[in-house]
């Protein structure tokens, strides 16, 4: 299965606040779409809460991951794949890579 | 709206491992339904693919969020429900509270 990571940075000072939620999922869905046939891999210096919303946003895939840098891969946290389950290992080195930037509210 | 903040701990030495996450979600089926008419509120000291996997697990509920410690409230990752908005800080002042204790696969 063909993979995107979707590397998300936080300009400024990278502050994010949960009002930046929605403008951060509106920019995401300007640069790549919510569904799709490739699995997400979603990386960044992010909250907790704007991780979630962000793996949520991608659910129509068929298989979303977090980038764990401890490990080096994405860690699955939802698959509609029978050949991947969630908390398997997703190596990244083969995956197309998207960045997206976005300035927070407060900067803005 | 009712809401219950689940509450996850890990015993032991608290050390999560991808491998664990089948498990998790396993022994938090459990204890509360994935279903239900209450928002869920997801709380703990949890890697972020586990809080990922979490609150993808509890999507079919009409409102989703994490517990933000900063803050003292949830904010809302995902919403069926009109009047809340992906990002809004939900009160959990007044919400039901559900403990999950897990012990991690390699202490088991």
């Amino acid at each position: 299965m063909k993979k995107v990571v979707v590397q998300v940075k936080i300009l400024g000072d990278g502050v994010l606040t949960p009002e930046d939620l929605p403008q951060l999922l509106g920019r995401v869905s300007e640069v790549i779409s919510d569904g799709g046939v490739e699995a997400v891999v979603v990386s960044g210096r992010l909250p907790v809460w704007a991780f979630c919303a962000l793996t949520h946003h991608f659910h129509p895939r068929p298989l979303v991951a977090t980038f764990e840098p401890r490990i080096g891969k994405g860690v699955c946290i939802a698959s509609h794949t029978p050949e991947v389950s969630v908390g398997d290992l997703i190596p990244v080195d083969d995956a197309e890579i998207v960045d997206i930037e976005y300035l927070p509210l407060h900067l803005q």
